[in-house]
């Protein structure tokens, strides 16, 4: 299942090496300027370049489809679609037999019963995460001042990025890294006390993007190790607002008008330059393996935007539902 | 929405303070064996009683309402309902007027412009985690030869739980914890690559729990600290089994039929015997405030059960999936 | 599946001969005056009593479970339960063996394995639409200034419904009938061009009470006969109103502001005191077959309440759904 | 809300004079044969050309966008695109001020505040219904076994339809027809009590084809007039097969087994050559109309394929729901 919201839908479609990938936005209000070039800084964001990041050089032009007409949404379904125009078919038949540690080549292989398109990891691919961010950029726009923002804060364990990637680079070997982000100006009264909470509906959001493994809301794992009286935040305002945000803008599951403030792990990048081991189906055997091609060795570098888009997706879902305030 | 699952779905509803709060499960397949002794045994590790939960007691029968008949599932709506038999009607007037420090009083009276239930927090307590309880029990039904086992590995930020409640006692302070949860004999495939990936859809279930701020898979947030040669997880064998299991189970979103491993972090009991501070509506200044009432001092040591049961439904409704090998 | 809706989105579960039938309504407004007793004129309209209907006595009273807090609505679940108090628990076992022509007894013993409550039918039964009707004076409250009318316009091909009924008393045959329904005071723009029409949703609905098997929108099957000169509706005010209603009230899926009409055909009830025959599977040949119990002879007597009830249910949820003017 | 089902997802874009229209479905499983060949009959039968459609000339020539690799399904989103290539872009400013009868135009324009595309109806037009006779083929091949069959039983009126046609021509007016549908080889089983009963969910899906204004299933409207005795199927064998067809194959909202019947009610094309009136916004006066351009004088000659598509969507999504049997 590749769609996400109830009411602010988002439908993702497309392979790594097909002609396009693309998403369809259903719900989307109309009244929405929108142009090409309202996407393009997002995009720009989420392109590799910077050093850690692979050397493919992707255009991404966003072509609108539907849903916009003399640049404003219509609140018919929206569909952008983006070209591949810098695949190279490599010998994909080859990866086949040697599933990539890290990467989901044998649990797609199985699970689709080897029907799936394997050419540069097919509908699993990170190339998906530019159509993650256009919908992200609409989500934005229909939260209007809401402002949303994710940074990577530290790398390969180090809260110097740069001098992680130096060292990531030299040693030839893939690093993880923290994304943080925050969400200021949103009403109170978003989500809802149970399975539709607040935290549930980011987390889902968030989970989607790949190489993602853990994320924590407010103090997170670190309230795990405080007291009540330390963590709870007191109200000091007939608004709502707390002196402290322990609580990470959410009580109960419920937007409390606070910053919304979360951390999100991202595992280092699976495609590592080092040699490593997988099984091998034609042998049978567990054989050395190196990835071929060019890949980030810090994926961390890019998510921050994707991470920002999902976001406001899963937040623009939740501010159109019925409000009663 | 207080509905989760596509296929198996599962439905809560009712009030702390309440005649009855109770699950509706509609899509369960027919011909599972069930009566209300097997739901005692999870009900029982629900229940307060251990030093650091509260003394009140709850019987928490489970009466079957539909969907079962000569103790086997008929594929109907299973609803279970739970009387709520042993409530105190304090004077939850005065609470309208200070909201309680790390509760959702503020943001729900806010959220239901004043309408909602206040007696013991309404439809927003702990006590629903009890329908939840009887919906995993089911679940886990369904799952058959899934073994699924939550435990609490820290509390207060020690490894000795004891010892930790133990202070927690002697300061008179709420202390939090971290669950550890593993999944066992799921098969390959559960899970999409991007929107319900199996991490998106645990913790969107995980996080209908109420004090959970955190959830990380396999290596978690450490993932973010090491290099992709160390973290990648070796496929040594034609079925998928990894050298190391890093990845808690999951590759690109997708069961790799390795152990599904997570840790979730359980906030210290907003209701601390600790005098607090709060916004007082009635006078408009910030005043201390002390929360009266039977609380647990560590709620985390009651939310292992609750964890599993959420994880099992949620797995439930992807296993009823059409699976394609 | 037994949900229905997005936003304002009713569950029924239960069976005839349970202990309790039930709706839970999630996403019902805060705000909304609510009492057992609101719902008995509805609860009393599709009780039987009128000749034609069934001797058999209900109580039917509401019992409301959660969600209504010092007879107001509080945004959380609303569930309401009706007590089976009045079931004779007949030789069911006889009737597993000679499924009953026109009923569900085959199909649904088949479909769940045999797991099935056999009892009055078990959840297959008219018993639900109680459950039903409740959920619809809930909805009738928060579609506010529209009113919904359903009546019996034609019983046994007769628009005069009293004779035709006595035919069937003197005959013993059961006999189906016409329900006309009319909606005014929606709003323009309602529904959604293509897979949620209005005309989509209401159908949905209705097709949800036993017994229906066709529905008409505005000039309906007569439409297929007129001519597109005759058939368009001119439109002589800035508000929209046209000259004619052949539309029923909707364009393109839509609603228009006029009177939303449609008519749905009501099958005579299938418990008929006439001998019929099927199959029996002791003896593994077709027998003559005779239902015993209480039953209506006229069931389209009862449904326009139940009509009713589901419209309310499908246009509730659309009217929650975000509005652009 | 442009999407349907709950496993078989089907959700479609693009307007009338844009670019594209296309669709993406969710959920389709791996491995079934297909290509654009396989969709060119079903295309064929939609498209105008008999007398009395619109001498307009459409390829439709559908472009696979994702999904299918190597001439089979995935089981990843699966997209198809059909180029808009030979649209004149008329005047439809002028239309802006005079929304033609029988059409969308006015509710378009109210419901999404004047945003909507009006170029040829923009997403609200039956040009979309390509998209949906491409998804029904995919949904014809998930289906397998099943014969899905529509035909246009009675045009203006007549069961002759070519003199109808013919009357049609002659009078220069627009006239309306009735479809019939049947499904074979479904198995026992499918479709739900209530919500999801199969009347419900083809109800659904075929409402969502433009100008369709009623539904019947087997002895439909007529059920009404008949007594019980004459109109309950005999059960006359172990399969469940029945000795009459009055039920149209459900019984209870689920399929018996036997051959499902319906009948849907198709309006006169609403752009008739004929002169209307209609309000004049400019104006402000009601005014003659004359609609220009090439339309279809019987829209319901392509129908069936239309209504043949959405009822295997919709059948699809039922057959991939877990079965018990």
């Amino acid at each position: 299942m590749n769609t996400f919201g109830t009411i602010f839908r988002v439908s993702i479609f497309g392979e790594s090496h097909g002609k396009w990938v693309g998403v369809t936005i259903d719900g989307c209000p109309p009244g929405i300027p929108l142009s090409p070039a309202d996407l393009i800084p997002d995009l720009e964001r989420r392109k590799p370049g910077a050093s850690g990041t692979t050397p493919r050089v992707e255009e991404d032009f966003p072509e609108f489809v539907s849903g916009v007409y003399n640049g404003v949404s219509t609140g018919a379904p929206l569909t952008i679609v983006f070209e591949n125009n810098n695949t190279r078919s490599a010998d994909y038949a080859e990866l086949q037999n040697t599933p990539r540690p890290g990467h989901a080549d044998f649990v797609i292989h199985e699970k689709f019963a080897g029907y799936n398109d394997p050419r540069g990891g097919g509908h699993t691919s990170g190339r998906l995460t530019v159509a993650l961010v256009a919908a992200g950029v609409v989500a934005k726009k229909v939260l209007k001042d809401v402002e949303i923002s994710a940074r990577l804060i530290e790398a390969g364990g180090s809260t110097d990025i740069e001098a992680a990637i130096a060292t990531a680079i030299e040693q030839q070997d893939s690093i993880g890294g923290i994304v943080g982000c925050t969400v200021s100006g949103l009403p109170i009264g978003l989500g809802e006390p149970f399975f539709n909470s607040v935290e549930s509906v980011i987390s889902h959001a968030v989970f989607a993007v790949p190489a993602i493994k853990g994320i924590e809301f407010g103090s997170g794992f670190e309230a795990a190790r405080m007291t009540g009286s330390v963590h709870n935040d007191a109200i000091i305002d007939e608004k709502g607002t707390t002196a402290s945000n322990n609580a990470g803008g959410i009580n109960g599951g419920i937007t409390n008008g606070n910053q919304v403030v979360f951390r999100v792990a991202v595992k280092p990048t699976s495609s590592t330059p080092r040699t490593q081991h997988t099984w091998n189906k034609a042998t049978g055997s567990v054989e050395p393996f190196a990835v071929k091609g060019r890949h980030d060795l810090c994926i961390a570098l890019r998510v921050p935007v994707v991470v920002e888009a999902v976001t406001a997706i899963a937040l623009a879902d939740l501010q159109l539902f019925p409000r009663h305030i």
